[in-house]
């Protein structure tokens, strides 16, 4: 039985900013299915700073560009609602790049099944893509040892929030950078950072050494910025930095300079850069390690959920105004 | 049997230049030698890059620096004069931080008794500090494998020299970049590289790219400058950036500006400083490996020699202006 149904294609490519116009809304008809598909009928769809990415041709990124025409890329969860996939039965969850549509055809390669118990914004806030960044970034890339001391830039973040939370289960000092007090007072008071500052705030600098008086052991960047120049400095011997985004350089022609490198010498500092197409090998067992974290209560997570698929088109742009609270997903 | 004998003291800090006036040339007289002590007699003493950074106090230095009043820090060569070590027997030659003078007198911490049949240039060039920071920031750091490619700044220097000699004994292609034609020409006629570039020529960023066909998988950092950024654009996915130095940096109050981060993410750079303080426990595997590579024949070396220790004063900056061709070393 055909259903028909909304999707939206990438039509445009981005020149700094995400308008409207670089997408087209179609209406679509379920296709039969062959031997080995599954129809998903998608309910939360996760929007991610690394859209814009993805919108790009770039020779140096690290998946290829969604081609002008195609259904925009998105990473999800739906509900299995037909099958003729054994392995994939009628009624399961499944997470994966779905993309910005109400239903798709699979035959399940790149798609995890879920279990049952936890809540579909738990799904997409703990154990998807930011939540597997968050901890491939700090656990396997930073190496944190228990008493050291972290910043995490963009910490209200849909990464951010899960590095900090994870740091703080690890045995860290943990401070965060957002952009709104009310962000700040949500990562001490909610998620029990040590202390977080409100970089628009006067005197970044200040406040970021007097929160880390043993200077700062590891460097968890998101953002660029006036941030990464007010951390860079407050740096320890040995210290290293996990270069993850740098959302305050994505919507602009002329990307900011960083630092200088003589501190990289004279501090050994490493600053790595990652992403997680390296490492989806990896995912199963991050996933445990983080169900885990979240079954012991040590992480928290909020959703900033929009409704229905085309509040997709308007609403990404919260991701790069700082205007969500929580990680940005739509629901179906 | 007492002797007297030329020694210099820092007795002012650099503010941007090295000058006379940092300098004190004295008259001291050999001691009584205790039990366990010896006295050298330095022969060769190596002038350094770093040097710079030991006038300075600094507390994000790796070592502390030389206080004003003391003998002037340096490695060099000499041999024992007379000795109440048995270990150390007169005649044997030592390699250490002897420093600016004429005699030192020592327990022995820190010396190594060097091997007969390697000449004392030799040594200097290859089996000291420029050499072992040679051999720790390409293998150790940068663990280069067969068929990469590498680009040295600052190649005709005396660590840039080795690492390229070494990469090439590893099977990598090497292009350097230094500031002369003429020490172009002796990396690539005289030391077997595949490429050299003058960076103060035009088209920089167009010859490295010509030069790197497959980009750039290793960068080993000796300068900054505009050779750090042109290289920058030219490093591959999961490159390697080991940071030695940034000698176009050193004598400025304010230092250039780095390249944005954002390729740190996209190619999955890892940018990684050292310096050979905390690796001294490595040095006897390394002074091993290095004295392979020289008994093969796979490492020249070009000392650029000095007469008389205090040559030293003026000599030193030819290091910052480029004007020494080859391991700058005085012989005493």
């Amino acid at each position: 039985m055909s259903i028909e149904y909304t999707a939206i294609k990438l039509v445009k490519r981005p020149e700094t900013t995400i308008t409207p116009d670089l997408f087209e809304v179609v209406r679509l008809t379920t296709p039969e299915l062959e031997d080995g598909q599954i129809l998903i009928k998608q309910t939360h769809m996760s929007l991610d700073p690394a859209m814009r990415g993805w919108m790009m041709p770039d020779r140096d990124s690290y998946i290829p560009p969604v081609e002008l025409g195609d259904i925009m890329r998105a990473g999800g969860v739906g509900e299995i609602v037909e099958s003729k996939n054994p392995a994939m039965p009628i009624g399961a969850r499944v997470q994966g790049l779905i993309g910005w549509t109400e239903y798709a055809v699979s035959n399940g390669d790149g798609l995890n099944l879920l279990p049952e118990g936890i809540p579909t914004e738990a799904v997409l806030c703990v154990l998807a893509l930011p939540g597997m960044t968050a901890y491939q970034g700090l656990m396997n890339v930073g190496k944190p040892k228990p008493g050291e001391t972290i910043v995490v830039s963009g910490a209200a973040g849909s990464v951010g929030s899960m590095v900090g939370q994870i740091a703080k289960a690890e045995g860290l000092t943990v401070i965060g950078t957002a952009g709104t007090d009310e962000k700040c007072q949500w990562l001490t008071e909610g998620l029990g950072f040590d202390a977080a500052i409100n970089y628009k705030s006067d005197g970044l600098a200040t406040k970021l050494a007097a929160s880390a008086p043993n200077g700062v052991d590891l460097y968890f960047e998101n953002t660029g910025g006036s941030v990464q120049h007010a951390v860079f400095d407050l740096m320890n011997a040995h210290g290293r930095i996990m270069v993850c985004g740098m959302i305050s350089d994505y919507n602009t022609l002329t990307p900011s300079a960083g630092p200088n490198w003589i501190p990289i010498i004279k501090k050994r500092l490493t600053i790595q850069g990652f992403t997680m197409p390296d490492h989806y090998d990896k995912i199963p067992g991050m996933m445990q390690a983080m169900s885990k974290y979240l079954m012991e209560g040590k992480i928290k997570y909020r959703a900033h959920t929009l409704h229905g698929l085309e509040s997709a088109i308007e609403g990404i742009n919260l991701l790069f105004s700082g205007g969500n609270t929580g990680k940005l997903m739509v629901e179906l």
